[in-house]
């Protein structure tokens, strides 16, 4: 019984030391040149590897990261069960990062920026947090985590999902008719969806015109949810005023693209939240132990949703 | 029985609504050519007026913001008492801005910045919150709730005041000797100390020299208490890896001042925290009553240590 790691060598030592101690049983291998197909019952990749067939006894194929977009799911077999990354690491550097970033925007970090480029020292008018309020769109562990660390500041804090949820000190919405209200109510949008058919191109035009003036865009989500060139549209126009952006598509951004140099956009290159090895080796040993129990692992994807 | 508010209209506007509602025994005034000086017990400024000594029956001398530095004491007579402001509205921004700093400098956001103005897309080393420690210089009420605001993520916590202090979850120092320490163990330094004779010129060479290697500076206390050539000296020698900056000397910076295009310097025209009229004038009211019932106004300044 094998496990196969599929990623980075540096990332693979640190979940080495973790199976050899955590998981005896297992076999841990980075070596899918050598290793007996046959054995493989376990496979962590960032995409589907052309020839997934051969490993004819794999149950589980877990992704190195949050998202399991980059996955043909049609190159799965159907009773392969396909995992997300949910570990501590992951959670904590997206609190980490919307946190900063919200605070960046509800500070006026961008036009302060801008003002220092300038050599201009002059305060601009700064709203209190109670009337700032913050929209989240996507309500899974990432979603609920980020809204947990804003609490303490005050912001009114609302969220977004497909299906119905309830979190205390958060004004949820769902679906398509919650989705208009959300957008009314978000003085800062954050978007942390996973892309799937429905949501790429979901941060458009359209969508914008739906957020109050002024507001500001935080994309922690996936490059194609956005309209790149919309947005700054969106900027330009001053409907909106400020974004943080993470995301791209593509990565990394070309080199003439509007981004790099536009005043009121502050770009991060796809960093604000990665897989942290010693967490998700802990996480994805805990998931053997669950479907080995009979349960159903933490991060299962449902493909019909397609997360 | 007379309040004479004398700073800007539009915060008075406000102030004098406050009174009217929760102090009506006591008269509010913003005018200070006509009122009858004999009839003024309350004043509250930022600087004090050259004229102080026709209010004959004055009891209380407020400063308008948190700091009390840019009062002459000797100007004041010994009865009066001086108080600083303390008010939820001032600490809640303090919160904001110095989780705002750390997180932009525990999450590399001076590099990304230059990287963005460069065109360049690439990931940088990110250390993990619980290996980035975080001194704050200064225990009072800033200090102790920044800290308490920091405390979810993470971060290894210290801080440091004049006289020992007990705080959950932070390990405290104090005076000369616990100051090596804090230095030592502070990857981010955070100033929120107040302007003394003590404190003018603290950040120094000297101690950026006893930081780690790598640290960062977050400067919210007062400007003068910065050796602004020693902190460049410092970045640019790659002793100190970035700062945060809101307060300098002068203010605002000439228009040729290095910190205005330093690539490792984020500045902010000292808007880190700003007394609001609403809240300032409930605990002025509270200050009020505290002290006809024999008791210390919150914030009461001991002219002897400056503070």
């Amino acid at each position: 019984m094998t496990f196969l790691f599929n990623s980075d060598a540096r990332r693979g030592a640190i979940f080495a030391e973790v199976f050899a101690r955590e998981m005896p049983d297992v076999a841990f291998t980075m070596d899918a040149a050598t290793v007996n197909p046959d054995v493989v019952r376990y496979l962590i990749t960032w995409t589907v590897p052309e020839n997934l067939a051969r490993y004819r006894n794999l149950e589980i194929l877990f992704s190195i990261g949050a998202g399991v977009d980059q996955f043909r799911f049609d190159a799965v077999p159907a009773h392969v069960k396909i995992v997300r990354m949910i570990e501590e690491g992951i959670v904590r550097m997206m609190q980490e990062y919307v946190t900063l970033a919200v605070l960046a925007l509800h500070r006026n970090l961008p036009a302060y920026l801008a003002q220092q480029r300038a050599g201009e020292w002059r305060d601009l008018p700064q709203p209190q947090a109670a009337s700032r309020s913050i929209g989240v769109l996507g309500l899974g562990q990432l979603g609920q985590a980020v809204l947990d660390r804003l609490k303490p500041f005050g912001f009114p804090l609302a969220g977004w999902s497909r299906s119905p949820r309830r979190i205390e000190g958060v004004t949820c919405y769902h679906g398509e008719p919650g989705l208009e209200n959300i957008l009314m109510a978000s003085d800062v949008l954050v978007c942390l969806l996973p892309l799937t058919q429905d949501t790429c191109g979901f941060l458009n035009a359209e969508l914008f015109a739906k957020l109050p003036e002024g507001a500001a865009l935080i994309h922690t989500g996936r490059g194609p949810q956005l309209d790149h060139a919309a947005l700054v549209a969106a900027l330009d126009g001053g409907h909106l005023c400020a974004a943080m952006i993470d995301v791209t598509d593509p990565e990394p951004l070309p080199g003439d693209h509007p981004f790099w140099s536009h005043p009121k956009i502050i770009l991060t290159p796809h960093v604000a939240s990665v897989t942290q090895p010693k967490t998700a080796a802990r996480a994805v040993i805990d998931n053997i132990k669950r479907h080995r129990a009979g349960l159903d692992p933490i991060g299962l994807v449902d493909r019909s949703r397609g997360y």
